[in-house]
């Protein structure tokens, strides 16, 4: 049988995308019981290259992260810019925005996807530039987008 | 310091609603390349004995589950009668409808949630009795429905 486009163990993180992120932060951090995480703002194109439909986007959102075992809990606040986040926020206010998976080669797993019609809509590189993410259309079939994550072999 | 009210190692389930289980199970069986699992229709009140806001409640749904290392992906479809599944589905339409997080003790976690002022909404047991489930409305405050899982003890 071949591989799986998606390997079901590596769902490593659920994404959340929030208006203001020091209040929700701080919200998640006491109902976990975790000290509040440092709020990360993600660089723009000339660093994160980023895109979105193909496109250069300078679109931008900061982030905050728990670890929770298996999965990281991510905090997502969009600015003003097109991008899947800000797009969310619009149509459906803040909630589930992406379940992530970990993946080995992320073109390869776009091949696979592509075969099931879910296409790459906005991709870039991790804010320290060790990895990429890339978030696919797959909600009118699996109800939640999809984020792929690849961190780079050192 | 105090217990946390949620574990964040606990979370162990992304819960999903959809309007076709049948062919939901088949899509996600695809893209992870595991069987496709059994679908499983919930008891009515008399086994169930399930509560919305407190009520009794002869809600049921369709369930199908897949596990996926720390986490288990649930699908649901619910029927036409008025529960936290219904009212999602008429208000978002498909999408993530709950994180779920293990407890031990489902009173003292509602005691404890209370506190944030996070209240139970629909409850109930395990389609084979051997646990509780607990839907709290903690979506004004973290942006998702929260589910508190309790393994009854043997």
């Amino acid at each position: 049988m071949a591989e799986p486009a998606l390997k079901p163990e590596a769902l490593c993180q659920v994404g959340f995308i929030v208006k203001d992120i020091e209040a929700a932060a701080k919200k998640y951090a006491e109902a976990f019981g975790l000290p509040v995480p440092p709020i990360i703002e993600t660089p723009g194109y000339d660093k994160a290259k980023t895109t979105l439909d193909g496109e250069p986007s300078e679109a931008t959102a900061k982030l905050a992260f728990f670890q929770t075992g298996q999965l990281v809990v991510e905090l997502i606040q969009p600015d003003e810019r097109p991008s899947v986040w800000r797009d969310f926020l619009e149509k459906n206010g803040e909630g589930v925005h992406h379940i992530a998976f970990r993946v080995d080669d992320t073109k390869a797993t776009e091949n696979a996807l592509a075969s099931f019609g879910i296409k790459t809509q906005q991709q870039g590189l991790y804010t320290d530039g060790s990895g990429m993410y890339t978030y696919v259309d797959s909600a009118p079939q699996l109800g939640v987008m999809i984020e792929l994550l690849e961190n780079f072999r050192k």
